[in-house]
């Protein structure tokens, strides 16, 4: 059976996963002056939780992050978080935002109407896909060959998937600040809570961690 | 030094504190069914959490919880949290939701434009008071006579004194679901925790805990 999982999603208090007039130098625009730091306290996004990284000894706060990292066979994004911004592709060179090894190591579906030749960098391949969301998890799940899924961003893209129920496990992590504008994670999605189990869970670095689980006894 | 503090303020994960189309037999409207619950799993409104109320051996829910009731010498709220809905008073003979008790025990400064004579009932008194924040701020203080003054709610109006940075405390009650609509809590409030401490808190019936406190040293 494999799963559509989210893990490490940022959200503040107020709800938003990012800021405003996101470009290719500041791919959370308004936000990134408050994100950045979070992602680094929260260990999310580090190089050791990568397929074949090493953390010896880790901290609730680690052992939480590096399970992004596990039991993926392929990744779906939205083409925001692949290059900003809607409208045809700019800058033909233009190879995401993750440098010359991306952290994914699988083949990454990025959402979008426009067409694109697929690309590879470093381990990871970007296919240029449209379609419902369920048709790119089909897709998705035959490539990645009874692994999960992992769905990355961003948040309308996240949104898309769990109004339309295709979400198996979501973990978010909320930040105590209050952005007050940018892109919600939650709209759209009343009553979400009655289709999941949910645990919460704070971390030293103050963070607060929330589960939500199908189909889970607890 | 009399501070302003809010205790026990409930909100969901999308940032709402009340639902819409609020009534006098419904007064959180639409959200009434999700809310009411989880008021009783926080401990919100227990009785014996009231000056001279008993709790023996208070789990951290309720030693929480019953901070709710402790220090203070007038009350403010927004008039929708007294009588629902905005324009000219309805039902002459209205006495707020809490019957023959309400659980004040204090000078309570209810904001409103539409006048109407002090209103006693048990041991609370409400007066109704137009003016800016700070105005009746300071009319609730010299009430309080040196004691704190709540801020009791409803949404609107704890956004409105936190926007003029006038409360010390601010306690909110964070429930795991998603409303989708009503009125939130954190709009207009961009960058609100620059201004304070904040900690977090998961208690074990589900609730997350955040402490908003003005010139903290932790």
């Amino acid at each position: 059976m494999s799963r559509l999982r989210v893990h490490n999603f940022v959200v503040t208090l107020d709800g938003f996963a990012t800021g405003d007039d996101q470009t290719l130098e500041e791919p959370f625009g308004t936000a990134q002056d408050e994100f950045l730091p979070w992602f680094g306290r929260a260990r999310v996004w580090r190089p050791e939780f990568r397929p074949g990284g090493t953390t010896l000894a880790p901290s609730a706060t680690e052992s939480i992050a590096s399970a992004w990292g596990a039991g993926f066979g392929a990744d779906i994004m939205g083409r925001r978080m692949y290059h900003s911004g809607p409208g045809p592709w700019s800058h033909e060179d233009w190879r995401g935002f993750w440098g010359e090894e991306p952290p994914f190591g699988t083949p990454v579906f990025v959402m979008t109407h426009w067409e694109q030749q697929p690309l590879s960098v470093g381990h990871s391949t970007f296919h240029f896909v449209g379609g419902t969301p369920a048709e790119v998890l089909k897709r998705a799940q035959e490539a990645a060959d009874g692994k999960d899924v992992r769905l990355c961003g961003g948040p309308s893209t996240v949104a898309a998937f769990l109004a339309a129920d295709l979400v198996d496990y979501l973990h978010v992590i909320q930040i105590p600040i209050v952005l007050g504008h940018g892109i919600r994670l939650w709209d759209g999605l009343d009553d979400l809570h009655r289709r999941y189990a949910v645990e919460s869970l704070v971390l030293p670095n103050g963070t607060t961690h929330l589960f939500f689980t199908k189909n889970a006894d607890i």
